[in-house]
């Protein structure tokens, strides 16, 4: 495939941003790759597996003359890290992230960013539990789906060139409003993960060694209940939909709480149909 | 091992109540074994598989002379089948249950039962996804836990009877007070069964094509939506302990809400370290 972007700045070298290095030099999407990042050793590492050419802990030496800088740090520090490459950056440079959260992102690093530089979002919804550049593999994002969120800052050719760049590492790739991917997002990942930690905090609040009794339903309820606090507690106060969601699904658990304490058994029985018919034909789906 | 009981008969020859039958009798814990149900061409697959001796559709002849009646049906029958075989029992029979809600089968079975009739509820908590007899495996029970409820009317000798039964089918049994069975199930099953069934219809309330976007995270989260719409509206409304723990919940969830909405990372932080700490210590015990 065609070289998308000469020399590429990875800031913040874990799974994700690990994982697009190997990945777009193994489709030979990219020419050189610069790692920024803070530890040492995991950047050393990162040099080691042939995931970056060459790191640097300053931002004005690892972004110098870059076309594209890929922000995979925490979504709190974009902004401080896209002010930092920017007056570095090539001319007219592409600036992404891959950061789970959109609208804030958007808003943050569009208001940090020279009017040369374009800005495409982006969340590529792959992963695993582990982190760091040990983690990466190129093979994390096939198949799965990558959301753009074009805004304000996206030139079309940068988000066309940004939609390559993730086809080209195997992702199906979709663009979305950023306030609408955070919505989508509480619900099918943020909700999840505040009702597992909240799951595993009830029972504890009740009586910690009613765990014992917990075969695979608590266990599948509960399995993210294990993920980084670090990056749940970001998430969770970043995404701004969040709240809303919260608050749509308490309703509707509390319509489900309120037909069994009526004794409803038409209610209760509909409810668990719409879900059980929906969910079957997700699994269905392959989705 | 030595002989159990002499003859059993199995109401309702599905999942569990077939998987008893086979590993029983692999066991060498009983002698005679026969079916007591509605469906014939479950119950002929029954004992084509061994899984029975013989069956029959009427209580009168398949309980007649039994010394343990196995109630394996649905919750909300157990009492009238009960009620319908004790005529015919052996003198001094003892009559077990393996449902998933304790208290009202406890109450409800023994309301109907003559005095020389002992009671042990029982909870083998074990299953798939798969019902009726073509689904059961002796296998099922293999290292799972049963709970043991003994009430009013379980004599001692009934009591060890039924516990041996279970430990000669590979359990690890032990016993609780029928309500806090009830409490403790609500938690780790009956809890995170209502969260999948809302989680999926408060998806579909706000629109159907978010759940494309659906990860891992997801799919876990809401596995068990596809189950059993009669088995689970039968035990959301039989479990009388549920409505109180959904409650507990709804408000564990509000304080993270509440927390997020007020911008308390703190906070968010504390309970997301709690929940991660005991999941992990969980995960790590092999429970």
């Amino acid at each position: 495939m065609a070289r998308l972007f000469e020399r590429v700045t990875i800031a913040g070298v874990g799974l994700i941003g690990g994982s697009l290095g190997l990945a777009a030099r193994a489709a030979g999407l990219v020419g050189e790759i610069v790692g920024l990042g803070r530890g040492a050793a995991n950047l050393e590492l990162a040099r080691a597996r042939g995931i970056v050419d060459r790191y640097s802990h300053d931002p004005a030496e690892a972004a110098r003359d870059a076309d594209l800088l890929v922000l995979a740090v925490p979504v709190a520090r974009m902004a401080a890290v896209a002010q930092a490459c920017a007056p570095v950056l090539r001319h007219g440079a592409v600036v992404t992230d891959v950061g789970s959260v959109k609208e804030s992102v958007v808003r943050e690093v569009e208001a940090v960013l020279p009017p040369h530089l374009a800005f495409v979002g982006a969340h590529p919804i792959a992963g695993t539990e582990e982190s760091g550049a040990a983690a990466a593999f190129a093979d994390v994002f096939r198949g799965a789906r990558c959301v753009l969120t074009p805004s304000r800052r996206s030139t079309a050719d940068a988000v066309a060139r940004v939609r390559a760049l993730w086809e080209g590492v195997g992702m199906r790739v979709e663009a979305l409003d950023p306030s609408y991917h955070d919505q989508v997002l509480a619900w099918v990942s943020h909700l999840p993960h505040a009702l597992a930690f909240s799951l595993v905090n009830g029972l504890l609040d009740v009586d910690p060694a009613m765990q014992r009794f917990g075969g695979p339903s608590f266990r599948d309820a509960t399995r993210v209940a294990s993920s980084s606090v670090d990056t749940w507690t970001e998430i969770f106060l970043c995404n701004a939909q969040l709240d809303a969601v919260l608050g749509a699904f308490a309703r509707t658990l509390e319509a489900l709480r309120a037909a069994v304490a009526r004794r409803d058994a038409a209610a209760v029985r509909a409810a668990l149909a719409r879900a059980q018919g929906a969910r079957r034909d997700w699994s269905g789906s392959g989705a």
